[in-house]
């Protein structure tokens, strides 16, 4: 065996994939799967990792992630965001694409990835933006270029010049495209369409929410119930339908972004039992609180869409669980703590998630809400493969990258606002107990968290695109 | 039996009523049913008319009219359009709102049925207009005032100044104001929904129109198929389901109108089923014409929305027998020969429609694709109920109105163009066979039309409000 | 006025038809509605009948009635019954054919006819019965002879020669025919289908109970739960969803005799929103009475099926108010009261129902359960329709027969068991407050019932069948 | 490496798993999967097979073979049936429980595993069977020994000392008990969900069918379609509806064995998506074949239930697309060519189908009716999940059993009849094209099959239970 040297071990884990835990050892070379047995007998390794009474996950991906870089830094920047990556075991953030400037054509597409990859700690992915006609030719050269999907911001206006979204648009600003009508969607769904990618969607009307909040503004409201009154469950549901209509007309891989209602999520349901390719994700926001909740955690918990009822958070578990959601991500968007220290109606939307995602939800197993094996699909099988970045990323398949989550369903804890890794520090989850954490974070076979300290060093993460993993599949 | 001096009685009539037929005779006094017996043995009648052989039905009503009065007179005037009805068999008229100027208010109300008044030949409830924020504090009093139901044209512009609904919107027109969105969509239905009355809606998404037009156009697209294209089904399905779903929210009694494709009755359909009380009509042109009888029509067939393919027609048929589809109206809509007389995509939407309504129906009684009852029901029961008019229209109840339309089966005829009393005569059916047809129009107990020669004058015909009507129906 | 001479009129009510209401008079003649007014203007009547302030309704129907009569008419006959019905504002039984012996072919059923009509304070239909091939060639000449219905008592055995069930069934017993498999059901169901009758069922799986039973005697069982849980849901369900199956292959109406359960009256539905011709009735047990009223009712409640819970009765409820449930029937089975007094496994099921009918609906109006309408509908018009005797009985159409209900509305009491009419009078609402009573009877013009008080005499009633109703349709 | 000794590997395979296809080397040690790499630097072994360009699928599972032994073994034998296996690719048979004696407690069970194990060319796992009060007291020991799952022949009359299978039932046999009733299946069924083990029916009802053979008889059909008519979907529909029904009160894990009709898969369908743990299979006969094909095929093709209808095939292979259909298995049933040489009526049901079961779907897959990956899906993954011997059997994961079938998709062939394994030879596919054969069976490690020729010897085949299995799987 002498002669064998792998570059690393990992030895008797519990490898976690596809539905199944089995005992084993992965051997790794050259940032790959090598090989995969039952025995520690394969011969030697320069780092031998013991991963004896862990769970070996597929490199866990978060698919949601705003990391404000390029923009408005001071909030967040991917040095510090791959980093909160690293130390939340997530080894893959797929980046959303409303930055300063956006990643709306093949030039900002590279200037991304150049940006990027100077801070990457982990491995990431990016997103496209469609801001219709303004960036209409330069979907089928995203797509060729590797997006792992085109976001739209329905109910959003831009920016002639910039393709900045104008989050206070105005009828009558200057240079400002107004948010587009249903039929620039469906002309943007239908160029998307013929890439074959996937356009995913926040799905909130926007007419509805101005002329919702023009009933709570007459009537003074400022409590938590008037912010969902502003933006209610037939916001979504309008949205998500209309959507599906255009998808199931188009044959559109439609993706409903961070769902939030037992409507929102049901219509979906209805069109996969139609067998339409219609998915949906949500968050952990909408699966840990409720309104009810408002009171201890406060404004911190203002998101958009916004967190709901507990009949809402009931109906996301058991989408969950019967997977007519796909995949759990963070919609990880901070703001500064001063940002967010105001009257809730003023304050942005948004807070930490990328850190908190995965230590969420292996809580839920030891809780017995989900298994451990759901954790590998919410988090990393399901989401590779909706993004065309399976089995490169997402799995445990011998000749993939060596991406792994080990976690310790043991290890009990508590998420500490001050401990996280990003620049801004906002959550709503500040003194949650955790149970079951990830201790290490493998990134093409490098080690880049052990027991919570970020190890490696920025530049070290590197783009994924469904066309590097297409490689791979090739062989089908 | 001398002492008894009855107006008039109807002996011997085959009485079609709530699903059955009955022989028997029909007394009348001072315009209402006085009695109805099995024999004509009560007495004395100063007019006496024989309806042996003859199938006595309600008095017709046609719920979707646009007379162009006032306004473009020269297309069609009430004076004319109401001798078509009843030279049609209709009793009652219940005409559009969308006049010049529209009835936005208790003062266009007013001004309308003295306009109306003046020329009625049968009588006639009206519509009110909904146009936003123009007249949200005139929905209350409009309702109060007597409209059988709210009229929203979801999609078209209003002129600011004069309410008039703006055909040929662009933006940027001086005192326009654009079309409303769903925001405004919600706040007027919200206000209509206070009232209990109807709120009813053309529902086709004017967005996605011109989004298919310009992809028609970019084609340069002229055919009757790419007038279809311009405005297909998801036009109409995301309208629909946007305005279900907020009429679910807000326990709407929503009304689609003129429903013209399988998948815009069918969201019908499951919403009905659900348990909400949504309805929906539709016209002869979408029951007897598809896109292949354009071939031998041509542009006379020109509707919005277009009447489309043969499976919508087939579904529309289906669910007019299974009664989703409530009632079958014109949508009379006339323009001149001139105007019609072009190239399809310039032309205006429209045709004759109040005279060949009953004809046509009755026509598909003789093949077999309805019952003299269902006649019955689609033209009048079900219309008189929905707009809170049963059963002083609608019925043949002692105590109400005096209204019938006599039918001969058995008699044959053509359709003939030159024949309409409208003043303009752009029809679809010229030529058209006809089996059955209406022999007598009586309104409150007179004639108005026998053997297809008009009866009697302008200005009997009186206002129908579902206030007249609840006086009769305070008894339950 | 004075040449017209009516035999009768009925000046002032308030006429309930059709789901509404209207203040009228009717006029009666040789047993018929000769006519109907708005106002009392028509003449003079030999006998005038003040209905100001009363409810004029269709004479109401029992479909669902076992007199014992042939048979063991110690526990019932029809002299009593038909008494019974005249007290409860019923004007025609449907009388079931499990009589001894029972009406199976077209001799029994002519001796039938001229045994109740000789008792018969009321008119009557007929159910024949179906006995598998003991009777297969007597089904076609029943339908000509005049049944409103063929019944299947499903699970139940047969005694070869009297063709009497043999509720006792155990195997072995001679000159028994076993229940009927499901082949045998399929041969009786498809030769009624020809008939283009009704095919109705008492749906409980025998074998099922068999099972079910032992279950509970091999725990001793002895409670009401016990008696339910022999007799579960299941029971019900399977043995309806294989009736609709076969239904479905041939085309027939099936219908469901008194539905107990949730399950069985939504798998009813569920076929009815596909399309198929399935029909359904409860009766007031199932929907005022549940599970919890045993301990103060005790065994007098007991009835197959058993009244079950309250997630039945709900459920029950919603499908009566949403016409799932075509109507309400008493399935009046009396038994003696020392028969009736035992333990609750060894006691017969059945209790009294006829009287009490309408009383319990019409103080569910009261109680905003129901509307009048709704009485009309669920005990007049859909029972007439269903079995063909439309409009003859369960209209107020001229040329019909003269049966009305007249009802006060106002009227409060309480139900007696000693002042029952029934031969026995074994009920589960002994001191059951009422509101709303039915004040007089009338039976094709003569009054049977006034005030509680029986008129007229036995032998008055008649026989009525689809055919004799036929001949007032036949103009259709 | 030399110090390596694996016993065996393979190659540069296209291993198939879990819905992906990479390249990769399998070792194999101890009959195991010890090891599976990239590429193939892991050491020497004992044995190379190269598969390039070959497909490596988990071990092929075929669960539903009547071997005839003991029994009727002029039929068939196991001895002669895992060689058939072998030969067509299939590593674990799971054989039926009728034989003669059947498997119907554990001294039967033990004697069985001793009867096959001497003669078995591959493993396999033994099913039990169900006979009511006859071994209820043994399901709950079979379960514990290890039967894979409970079948019950539903329909079916039993004898009572042997346990036999009775075909020819008539009423009045001596010593045999009649088809059991539903009450007895219930119980049968609620014995078996206290073990939580699988009950699979076939679901034929068996008096329909004598109904409708009376019926077929009496017009003196003897056409391929009267031998459906006979048998037709109704006969499924129902009896599958009533498993379905007991199995949610019970909450059973319900398996119906070969489904034949649409109506029959549609009514599992509706079960899962209400979330109930329904499992259903077919088998290529109703796939590639309907009753078109009787002209050219002819008797071989009887089987029970029969192959149906172009509409019933369409709806399996959508189905099988779908998902509804978790598996597809053989229903192995030889009989000799004698007796299936002779009159459609008389001659018995059943073909032979262990050989050609994975050759026809593989061609399917050329057909591009199937992927490669559903091959491995529908024949080894669902099929081992559903029996609880996951993933010993049907997974190519490190640690479990080294079962494979390589194949070939670029090689064709012809299915001949003369050339099958089988003792008995009959079959429908005589002369059948194909597209993709198994060209080697690996068993624990040993080749069974190469090239088609058995190797290995008798004997060599080994039972799997659940119970096996479990120990893999208790790491989880
Ligand atoms: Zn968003
Ligand atoms: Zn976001
Ligand atoms: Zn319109
Ligand atoms: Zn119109
Ligand atoms: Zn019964
Ligand atoms: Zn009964
Ligand atoms: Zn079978
Ligand atoms: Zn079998």
């Amino acid at each position: 065996m002498t002669n064998v040297q792998w570059d690393t071990k990992i030895i008797d884990g519990l490898l976690v994939e596809n539905g199944r835990i089995v005992k084993g050892t992965i051997y790794i070379k050259n940032g790959e799967i090598a090989a995969i047995a039952q025995e520690d007998t394969l011969g030697e390794a320069k780092e031998v990792i013991d991963a004896k009474g862990l769970h070996v996950l597929p490199g866990l991906i978060d698919t949601h992630v705003h990391s404000r870089d390029p923009g408005p830094t001071y909030k967040e920047d991917f040095y510090y965001s791959s980093q909160a990556a690293a130390a939340g075991g997530i080894t893959t953030i797929l980046e959303m694409p409303n930055t300063t400037p956006p990643v709306s054509d093949v030039e900002s597409f590279d200037n991304q990835v150049a940006n990027l990859s100077g801070k990457a700690h982990v491995d990431f992915g990016l997103w496209g933006i469609c801001v219709g006609d303004l960036n209409k030719k330069d979907i089928a050269p995203l797509h060729e270029r590797g997006v792992i999907g085109f976001k739209f911001f329905w109910g959003y206006a831009v920016h002639a010049k910039t393709f900045q979204l104008m989050y206070n648009y105005k009828p009558g600003m200057e240079d400002v495209i107004p948010p587009f009508d249903d039929g620039e969607v469906y002309s943007m769904m239908k160029e998307v369409s013929k890439t074959g990618n996937l356009f995913a969607v926040h799905a909130e009307n926007n007419h509805l929410i101005q002329a919702f909040t023009r009933e709570v503004e007459a009537r003074q409201g400022t409590s938590y119930d008037d912010l969902i009154q502003s933006r209610p469950e037939l916001v979504e549901v309008t949205t998500v339908q209309s959507g599906i209509a255009m998808a199931k007309d188009l044959g559109t891989r439609l993706h409903i972004l961070h769902v939030s209602s037992a409507g929102g999520v049901d219509a979906v349901k209805e069109a996969q039992e139609a067998g339409y390719p219609i998915t949906v994700e949500t968050c952990p926001h909408y699966l840990f609180l409720s309104d009810k909740d408002y009171d201890h955690v406060g404004p911190q918990m203002k998101v958009y869409p916004p967190v709901k009822y507990e009949k809402d958070q009931k109906r996301l578990w058991e989408r969950v669980k019967d997977g007519t959601i796909s995949h759990v991500c963070s919609d990880h968007a901070p703001h500064t703590e001063e940002e967010k220290d105001g009257e809730l109606w003023s304050i942005p939307a948004g807070m930490c998630g990328v850190e908190s995602l995965a230590p969420l939800l292996l809580t839920a197993v030891h809780d017995n809400r989900l298994l451990i094996t759901d954790i590998a699909r919410l988090l990393a099988e399901e989401p590779a493969k909706l993004h065309g970045i399976y089995p490169q990323k997402g799995s445990l398949q011998v000749g993939t990258d060596a991406d792994f989550t080990l976690v310790d369903l043991q290890k009990s804890g508590t998420l500490k606002r001050e401990e996280l890794h990003s620049k801004s520090k906002v959550t709503a989850y500040d003194g949650f107990p955790l149970h079951g954490v990830p201790v290490r974070t493998i990134v093409r076979g490098k080690t880049v968290m052990k027991d919570g300290a970020i190890e490696g060093e920025a530049g070290y993460g590197q783009l994924v695109t469904p066309a590097s993993s297409r490689k791979e599949a090739a062989l089908s």
